[in-house]
């Protein structure tokens, strides 16, 4: 029950926030303070399914003050009608029922949009949308998915991740922006930008994760222990971290992995002296699901539960996000017992308190009850779809056979991933058994093609379970194209698909083999058979190694997970009705015995010279690979230096033309490295980029501006940025050497 | 021409060494001392060959302390009248015709026996010796190979390797003690003594390489940079050098590596602060091959090939082993230039002197005339033969088809190593077409069993290449039993087999495929298909990834390479005449995909559960793993104690028990785990062993002692080293929990 006197200064919205956080913190026992640090859920996790009334239970008892009500793995709420009203329940109940009514914090995992929401605007994966090569639209995507997410009563996103991919046998990579720290550092602050850009009542709080590491676990494994030298977590991993950070992001969440022996969330080295005193963060780090319980159970740093709780305390974690109850209780022993203390749970309060007014919360807590005409709005799915557009990445297209011809008299269209909604989706977003909407690939054909046109199917195969590939081969046989969809299941990181249905653990989705099951592979070769032109498309969270297929058939599109208008899109594309736009944010190596496979590695030696040593970067298709419809050519390419400080700008200007007669796309990217510095550095890295449209015939300046501080992403642990030497700088197929000062 | 007078005191064996050091030293100019700093040799390396006179003209000119006139993988002198008149010529002149004569410190690479010279002793290569787990044999065949040295010369060798293997698609996989830092350790630390042991004139010094960290390279490319944490390589890389440096190993040699983006050939940081100030090290530190020119070809850390040879001055190296009269020169530009002072070159010159003087140079620097009679003496052949013995693991041995009959009427020999020498010696090795001694598989095979007994042999394929095939399953079919050699060629490190007659490049030796190219996997394929009983024999450098080759023939014999009596040592055991002995060093892997597969791993958390999360080491064959041909029991295990303090020891008893008719042997592991520890530590790693031979019904008390300087080769970055909590040690099938006090 709350009992407000006039002179409570903290419901005031005129003050300053400041202020507000004083007052509160002022009125506030230990417990409650307490309370703010640890986070309650509905659904299912460890501990059986949890209802709102359990929520609230927590409320009463521990005074928690965060929750997520929302569609995730575990959670029962898939429609905006269930969701909304859960979190209408228990903010109300937070708000009247409690002492000083201060507001409760909704997360959601709404990762590629409000996407555990059946009628969100699901958008394509992260990798998928680093494949656009464009931060606006990544900007204006995010943007649409806070509106969404605060329609619905979430005011935090467990997003963006800000993790560089470095091994794609694990589960998480599709998830990822990709193997590029500095495209990943692009698109993970313009996703920030959206998220957080709109104000109070508007904005959501973005969590920067998984702080420092998470990409690159050993063997690929998710959560396993990261590791690299402190020169590669410098170089490659914290960059993006370190962009993110410059667009006041409100919150990180650590990695589950232990990285040089400590477990992120138990490691002060990690989350007080790197992330709040070096990189000067001042907003909230929240904890991974289980991330403290690990410390116990897993990494085996903490001899007990509470032992767990107390590392996480005094290594600089705010919220336990799903910890409940037992953490809050915890936090009241360690305190009790001098362990923790009160100055840490005071400062910890201070910043969840923070965030709550700047969000908003205790003006506007409620979801929008007209939320039904928020989500999946026309002009949203727009987007969604200009994503898609620029996303699909065509991988090999020989002979032209793409694009095809709307007015065949058969398409075929077959493979596990023609007609799933779900798979298409991808992870992150809701797997139930009907009502996901969305238009499949077999559905946006049948849509594109000209009334005549005869659109047949046969699935072919599973995932990884055989079907009845004879029927396919009979159908292509008879067709005069066949669209083959191929790919991996809905998953994220360590859910897939289960061991009794589609394949064993280890199979998906952290996978020793990166290629696709037999199952698809018979498929392909029984179409291939027939002799009929195959186009294959591949929907998955990741690269495929898939050097077999690209043997078999002429023509490969990458579609990654594409969401909800992946369908129709795909269509569009394959008809030549849009241009595959994307270019791939991530190497395709040629097989997991060949990992890892990243064009920004470090120099290897070759003692005995290239003729004995195998090639360090040898992937099936590029970083940054990804054919036109048309052709685009580089009329001329400057820099504007033929030496630089580390204090001056450099300028690249790429004049660059659309030479063929269809709409197409191109993106700059200008690599560059060292040629000598003191510390070994990348054979290649990204510098800049910028994605282009051009109307045939048309051409346009790209200008590109270079600082120190971008070409100083190869930030040392040394201290050094710039090196002493030469820069060469690659754009396209010219290269430009720099002296530095 | 030397003009010494009664006054040189440099030159009275009687004086304390310091003395003469001291002595020496002050009679030498600046350039006679830098000379002593760079080494020569004879053969083909990157500059076309060299010869005597070419090393003759080199220390004239910049008085070259050192040099390598034997054979290796470039040098012509494979007999040992070759090799002694090329060392006694270069003696005689270093002696007799400089000012001081100081006599030249010949180095070899004398691996695994000094096996460059073809009449040598040449023992199993080092993980075959590893498989032994016996530091007694690798001791006593360390003190032959150094015997034979001295007879040729030769006072160096570049040996032992210290590095623990991490990943066996890395071409030197073979030359080490296997992924168990305590293995490695223990006989390392044996080599060097045998070595080291025996005092001026008939010890050789050893060469601890390559430090710190060769082991792990990234992808398993040879030279690659290593992309550990600090805390791996503290617990993982360093300990089997800290090791050594307790044996007071004479010199240490840099790995090609960059470790943490710092090249250990240019950093000062792992050559000065952590070889010589931290771990206390005061030998010579020798540069490997081109370990140099590597900063500036490769790593690009150095500008210029002179800024190269700076920056290894600067880290703390001694001698550059192989860098000429170039380097020579590069050092007397740079002290005039003032880049590197007189102070470093002084103290550089006194250690190499001081050692020259350790191994009795000045008194005893000729070969040995009768080395004819040392080389492959009967009685080091005999020590050859106990290894191999010890060495030979029996992967798997189906319904006991192992032992084989001596009287049965035919016994089929096929497969690429079945009649190989050269591939049976491995690398490190003289790979002559002709004239190499020893017995290969096929002739062992024919020396043992019955007369009555047919040997048929068709080689059936080349390592890559087919061969007829059909032939081969014809004999095959016609005998009792086939004996398959499979395997891999001779290769070191980067020299592989020609990509013209076996593989292409990245097939050998550094491999992406670890399983065996089609041409062995068609072989055992037809011979099966007869439906006659397959023993395979693997003559190989490392794990290979046989899963197939485990469904398809019921036994295993893994081999390494055995070297020179290797094929009558296999020939014996096959017939049960010896017993298999070894048991693995290093757990060879289902597949390379699966990598890293290693018994010591840092624990992997599993955020959902153990069913959704593949194993974390799940091997083909287990670390430690090897088959007897009696049955071993544990009848009693015993701990002293139930809890423990860091200072204390703590002893583990165990009967062993042969209750079979054979005799046989077994190897006592102790392994441990810190229960729970301040930083993340192994979930298993060896902390003890012991080899025991039991005749039948034999039983034997192995007593093993734990100190905590044992247990604490978990040393960690953080200087703990034993961590309050739980220690759990398994032994055998038991487990034993200890408080750590």
């Amino acid at each position: 029950m709350t009992s407000l006197e006039d002179s409570e200064s903290y419901l005031d919205p005129s003050l300053p926030i400041e202020e507000r956080v004083v007052d509160l913190l002022d009125r506030m026992t230990l417990e409650e303070k307490i309370g703010q640090l640890a986070g309650s859920y509905i659904g299912v996790l460890a501990d059986g399914p949890r209802g709102v009334d359990d929520v609230i239970d927590e409320i009463d008892e521990y005074h928690i003050g965060a929750a997520a009500p929302f569609g995730w793995g575990g959670s029962p709420n898939e429609s905006i009608a269930e969701a909304t009203d859960a979190a209408r329940r228990l903010q109300k109940h937070a708000l009247e029922s409690t002492r000083l009514g201060v507001p409760l914090l909704f997360a959601a995992d709404a990762i590629h949009g409000h996407a555990y929401i059946k009628e969100s605007t699901v958008f394509p994966n992260n990798l998928g949308a680093a494949a656009t090569w464009s931060p606006d639209l990544v900007e204006r995507a995010a943007e649409i998915t806070a509106t969404e997410m605060r329609a619905t009563g979430a005011a935090q996103n467990y997003s963006p991740t800000c993790d560089v991919a470095r091994d794609p046998r694990w589960g998480r990579t599709g998830e990822t922006f990709g193997e590029s720290p500095f495209l990943v550092g692009a698109l993970a602050s313009s996703e920030i930008r959206g998220y957080q850009g709109s104000g109070p009542g508007d904005a959501v709080l973005a969590t920067a994760k998984h702080f420092p590491a998470y990409g690159a676990p050993t063997r690929g494994e998710d959560a396993a222990p990261v590791d690299v030298s402190p020169s590669t977590l410098r170089q490659m991993l914290l960059p993006p971290f370190e962009a993110v950070l410059d667009e006041d992001v409100g919150a990180v969440m650590p990695c589950y992995n232990s990285i040089d022996g400590e477990p992120a969330h138990g490691s002060r080295r990690y989350l007080t002296d790197l992330l709040r005193e070096e990189l000067n963060f001042d907003g909230i780090v929240v904890s991974d699901w289980n991330g403290i319980t690990q410390l116990h159970e897993d990494h085996r740093t903490a001899g007990t539960p509470i032992e767990a709780a107390r590392q996480t305390r005094l290594a600089g974690l705010d919220i336990g996000s799903v910890a409940g109850g037992e953490h809050a209780q915890h936090i009241r022993d360690l305190v009790e017992q001098g362990a923790v203390s009160e100055q840490v749970i005071e400062d910890s309060a201070e910043r969840v308190l923070r965030a709550k007014f700047a969000l908003g919360l205790f003006e506007d807590p409620y979801p929008d009850p007209d939320a039904e005409d928020v989500l999946g709005a026309p002009a949203h799915l727009d987007t969604a779809r200009e994503a898609v557009r620029k996303s699909l990445t065509l991988l090999q297209n020989e002979e032209d056979v793409l694009p095809l011809d709307d007015s065949v008299d058969e398409v075929f269209v077959t493979g596990p991933n023609a007609d799933e909604m779900v798979h298409q989706n991808g992870g992150w977003s809701c797997n139930a058994d009907t009502g996901v909407p969305g238009t499949t690939i077999l559905e946006g054909i049948s849509d594109t093609v000209d009334t005549d046109t005869v659109v047949t199917h046969e699935p072919g195969s599973g995932i990884s379970t055989p079907d009845d590939v004879d029927a396919a081969a009979e159908r292509a046989a008879e067709a005069d194209i066949a669209v083959v969809a191929l790919g991996e299941d809905w998953y994220l990181h360590e859910f897939g698909p289960s061991a009794e249905t589609e394949g064993e653990t280890g199979e998906f989705p952290t996978r020793n083999e990166l290629s696709l099951p037999d199952a698809q592979r018979d498929l392909v070769a029984a179409v291939s058979a027939t002799g009929t032109p195959i186009v294959a498309v591949l929907v998955t969270g990741r690269p495929l190694a898939v050097e077999w297929l690209a043997a078999e058939v002429p023509a490969i599109l990458m579609a990654y997970y594409p969401g909800r208008v992946g369908g129709e899109v795909i269509a569009e594309t394959l008809f030549g009705n849009a241009e595959p736009g994307g270019r791939l944010p991530i190497s395709i190596p040629r097989s997991a015995e060949t990992l890892p496979t990243y064009f920004n590695h470090l120099p290897h030696p070759q003692p005995i010279g290239a003729d004995e040593h195998p090639a360090s970067y040898d992937p099936l298709f590029e970083f940054g690979h990804g054919l036109s419809y048309t052709t685009i050519e580089y009329e001329s390419v400057d820099v504007s230096r033929d030496a630089v400080r580390p204090d001056e700008e450099l300028t690249v200007r790429a004049t660059v033309a659309n030479t063929g007669d269809r709409h197409g796309s191109e993106v700059v990217q200008v690599f560059g490295r060292d040629e000598f510095s003191s510390v070994v550095t990348p054979v290649r890295e990204l510098w800049a980029f910028e994605r282009v449209e051009l109307d045939p015939g048309e051409r346009t300046e790209v200008e590109l501006r270079l600082s120190a501080d971008e070409i100083g992403r190869f930030e040392q642990s040394h201290g050094e940025r710039i090196q002493e030497g030469r820069l060469r700088l690659f754009v396209a197929d010219r290269t430009f050497d720099l002296d530095v000062r």
